[in-house]
This record gives C-alpha cells, sequence and structure tokens, in this order.
C-alpha cells in the first residue's frame, strides 16, 4: 500500500481515483439529450485526466479558480476574456479546424476574430478597401476555384484588416469605417483590390488573459494578416487570413495559432514610382503586391 | 484524402490537428516557472484531446463560451459558481483525492465545502453543537487515532452542518452562530458530542451550474452530512464529511461526489423516552446515535 519508488501513486490510491470518475460519467447517464451527454462525459475524462496528471494542488486549484474569477468579472458586452483564454490556449484555432477538415487542395481556413463587422461597403474589382486607413498600399489579387480547378464566378469576398498602427476601425471610438470591404469575383473567378501592407499588432493584453502570456513567457502579438471570408453557392464558406512572409512575429509565434505555412504569402515590395497594376499614382510611395488563389471544398465536408 | 466510411477523419486532417496541438505546446517552452510550464502544457494537451474527440462545432464553443461568461457573471463575493461548477464535474473532489493520497487505513478525506467559518465556539466533551439550529438531536461519539493504532489526545475536531431545513448558520441574515462548534479529544483519544441528525439540501442551483444539471437530468441533492475537520501534531490535517445509511440521496447521487462508502455510518434511531448516553433529557423527542472512529494519516503522505 506504499508509495513504489518511481511511482507517483498506490494502486489503492489509483483505484480511488478512478473510482470517482466513473461516478462522474455515470451521473450524466440520463441526460436526455445524447450530444449533450457525449459532451460532459469526455469533457469529464479529459479534465480528471489533466488534475491527476499534474496531480494538481489545492492552492493551484484555487488560483484556477481566482483565474477564472478574474477573466468572467473582465468580460462584457465590449470585451470576451473567454474568447481570448480560448483563443491563447488555441482552442479556438482547434475547433476552426476540426469543422474545416483538409478537402483536397482547398485553402485551409483560421480563426474568424473578433472585427468582422457585417454590412461592410462593396468595392469594385480593383477598388480600395482601405477606406482611408493608413498603411503601406498593396495590391492583392488572385483567383477562386472548386478543388476541380474549375473558377468560381460572382463569389463574395469580404476582407478586413488593421490599420498601420494596429487598430481596426471598430477600435476608434469615431464610428469610421475603414479597413474592411466587400467584393465580387468576376466571370473567370479572378479577383483584385488595393488593400493596406498588413502589419502586428497584440491582442488585449491588460487582463488576465494577458497575465497569463507574461506569467509563460509569452508575446501577445499576432503576426500580420488580412482576413478574408469567401463564399459561393454550393461550397463550403472559407474563413481565413493570409499572412506575410518575412514578418519576424511568424518566427517568435502568433499568439493565436492562426497561422499555417500555406497561408504565408510573399508581400514583394516594390519601390517608389514602380508602375501599378491598374495605373494609381501612389505618388512618392512605395507599395507592396500580393497574390491569393482560393480554393473552396463542396459544402458539406 | 477522401474519408474512410467508419473513421471520422483523414491523416491529412489527423496531421493538421496534431501539428497545431505542437506549436501549442511549444509555446510554453519559456516559461520560467517549471511548474507552471507542466500544468499549461497538460491542460493544453487534455483540453485539445475534448474538442477533437467530440469534434466540437462552433455553435457548441459558443455555447460554451457563454456558459462560463453566465458563470463569470454571477459570481461576486458572497456566490462561487466556478466553485460549485468545480463540484459538480467532481473536479473538487478529485482535487482533494490526489492531495490526500490513500494510506494504510487513514479515514478517507472529501469536499471542504464553502460553510466552514473559523472560530466557532468550543464545546466541551459531550456538548452541544447545534447552538439551537432545528433538528433531531444525535449523539456523536468515536476515536481518534493514527495508523498505527495509538490514540490522539487533544486532537482538535471541527464540525459544522445545516439544520433541519437545509440551511447552515451563514445562509441565514441574522448573523446566527448555530450547527457549528470545535472540541478536542481526551487522553484515550476519544470524543463525543450532540448534533443534529443531518438532512439533505440542494446546492444553489439557480444560475448557469443549476441549468446544466437540469439539462442533464441530475439532482442538485447533496446527500446529508455532518462535516468534520480533524488536526493533530504531526498527523495530516483530515477534512471529511459522515453520511447517513439509509439517505435516499445516497441512491440518487451526491450532487458532488463527496460520498465515500467508508464514510456511510449508521445513524440508529431511538424512540422518544430511551436513555441518552449522558442523562440528558430530551423529553418526548426522538434522537439518534452514529460512532465515527478517525484515523489521521502521518504528515507528508
Ligand atoms: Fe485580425
Ligand atoms: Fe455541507
Amino acid at each position: 500500500m506504499t508509495v513504489e519508488p518511481g511511482t507517483r501513486t498506490t494502486p489503492a490510491q489509483q483505484a480511488l481515483e478512478e473510482e470517482l470518475i466513473g461516478r462522474v460519467l455515470a451521473s450524466f447517464d440520463n441526460t436526455p439529450d445524447p450530444r449533450l451527454k457525449q459532451i460532459m462525459q469526455s469533457l469529464t475524462t479529459h479534465l480528471h485526466a489533466f488534475i491527476r496528471d499534474v496531480r494538481l494542488t489545492e492552492g493551484e486549484w484555487n488560483k484556477a479558480i481566482e483565474f477564472l474569477t478574474a477573466v468572467g468579472h473582465i468580460t462584457d458586452d465590449k470585451r470576451q476574456e473567454f474568447v481570448l483564454l480560448s483563443d491563447v490556449l488555441g482552442a479556438s484555432m482547434q475547433t476552426i479546424a476540426v469543422n474545416n477538415q483538409a478537402y483536397k487542395g482547398a485553402t485551409d481556413a483560421t480563426v474568424f476574430g473578433p472585427f468582422f463587422v457585417e454590412d461592410a461597403p462593396e468595392i469594385p474589382l480593383g477598388g480600395d478597401m482601405a477606406g482611408g486607413a493608413s498603411g503601406q498600399p498593396c495590391w492583392i489579387e488572385g483567383t477562386v476555384t472548386d478543388t476541380d480547378g474549375n473558377p468560381v464566378p460572382n463569389a463574395r469576398i469580404e476582407v478586413w484588416e488593421c490599420d498601420e498602427d494596429g487598430f481596426y476601425d471598430v477600435q476608434y471610438t469615431d464610428g469610421r469605417i475603414a479597413g474592411r470591404a466587400h467584393l465580387f469575383t468576376d466571370d473567370q473567378g479572378a479577383y483584385r483590390f488595393w488593400a493596406l501592407t498588413p502589419v502586428p499588432y497584440p491582442i488585449p493584453h491588460d487582463g488576465p488573459v494577458g497575465k497569463m502570456l507574461d506569467a509563460t513567457g509569452r508575446s501577445p502579438v499576432r503576426a500580420a494578416h488580412l482576413h478574408f471570408m469567401v463564399s459561393a453557392d454550393e461550397l463550403r464558406t472559407l474563413v481565413t487570413h493570409i499572412f506575410v512572409d518575412g514578418d519576424p512575429q511568424l518566427e517568435i509565434g502568433d499568439s493565436v495559432f492562426g497561422v499555417k505555412d500555406t497561408l504565408v504569402k510573399e508581400f514583394a515590395q516594390q519601390a517608389p514610382g514602380t508602375p501599378t497594376p491598374d495605373g494609381r499614382d501612389l505618388g512618392d510611395s512605395s507599395w507592396a503586391k500580393a497574390r491569393f488563389d482560393i480554393v473552396l471544398a463542396p459544402e458539406g465536408v
């Protein structure tokens, strides 16, 4: 009954811990909704496995309760610290992953983020989604096809991004609409527009989640990115980003784990005066250009 | 690359999900405190395993965020819904279990609960801890020994319980102190006192945790119990309860999983007029008696 050298618990202790798990699982046996039952039993199994794995102390359990309480108390209509917590633990990204299964050559999905807004203005092909937001102009072009390579005309493309100071329009209090738009692909499934070269920005890190990142030596900064949501009839809606090849934050690590190698694109820097694809006069400003060819999976995969 | 019949994911999909976990784990590699690193990496591992096991949908993820937010918002100085959540998932009890390892014949520990109060009144051996709380009088007696069978004189025994309406003194607003006391064992390690026969009571179930219990067909009621905390020099402090053999809630299930078979005791009912152990005159009241022999583990096991 004593603890064997090299083991952490006695067989009697293990039996006691397992018997407890059995009782907790059984308590959900009469859940009317079978899906809820499955979720609660799986959650319980993994929660208990965690506590047993780390041999959680009572002091650590207290800290966990205090942490969750602080996360709850800073959360309000404008700030969702539980989403942030899910994000920085990679749980949001894993949920995206299981709901957007890899399919043939379809473009990878990534996190939606908190900054999408319905009814962003429509721009024509070649139009400017910056809407006055500051930053280096950037020409984005590409195609939308299905996984058999067929072009998808009239696909709806929503794009949104922060300005060069790292803020989305909705983070300003003046009601501006900038750095967001939607457009549609042409008959060949092609699209093109002016955006801003993306820059890194930190997630809100003045709360308990920020403290956790700090205590674990992690950066709150997201790798520079431009958000896309692409939808078309009978094809799976794609929510994704493109990232900027060479962004140092890609090495440091995106704070919400949104990066996939396939989504890292070359943003080719163009010296001031380099002719633009559509003849736009950018004066003495440098600019960049990037290509993003989008492949949509069939609906329901 | 397509999903095989009978499997839920492709190898490509599994690789993608595992690669994500690898990145999240690696993000904690530079945590200065090795214990915090271990906890965060284990937590991440189990959290991702849960999401993958149930193939959590984005709608379910949203519900989880809403649930946690509601738990956070109902929590204040007086109400700790996260503790309640931990309790009904058996996480509190599992934490108790891993911190109070089974040791020889030591008495099992169980949950502490929210109703302990420091500085409860001292009563003499044979005194009454009810302090005016309503309920059936109950004589409790027993011994405190170590795991070698040696009596432990002068062990401090804290006891607390609810009244016959299922409320602890601190749940009333009139400042009463009742249903709690402390006493000390005699030279032979024996103790005895008057208490109340324990009755079942529900945990607070008007909040999100109560809704979850309801949705899963679970009872919020705790099996009837009397709390003990027993401490003595060089012995492990024991926090436990005794339960009432025959209490129907033992079959239905204790809502926080505090019951262990070894802690279920016979509360022998005594007809009105049956002589009491100490000659106390209970008039025409029935009473009960129970025995609880307590064995304390050595400190540090
Ligand atoms: Fe973003
Ligand atoms: Fe209690």
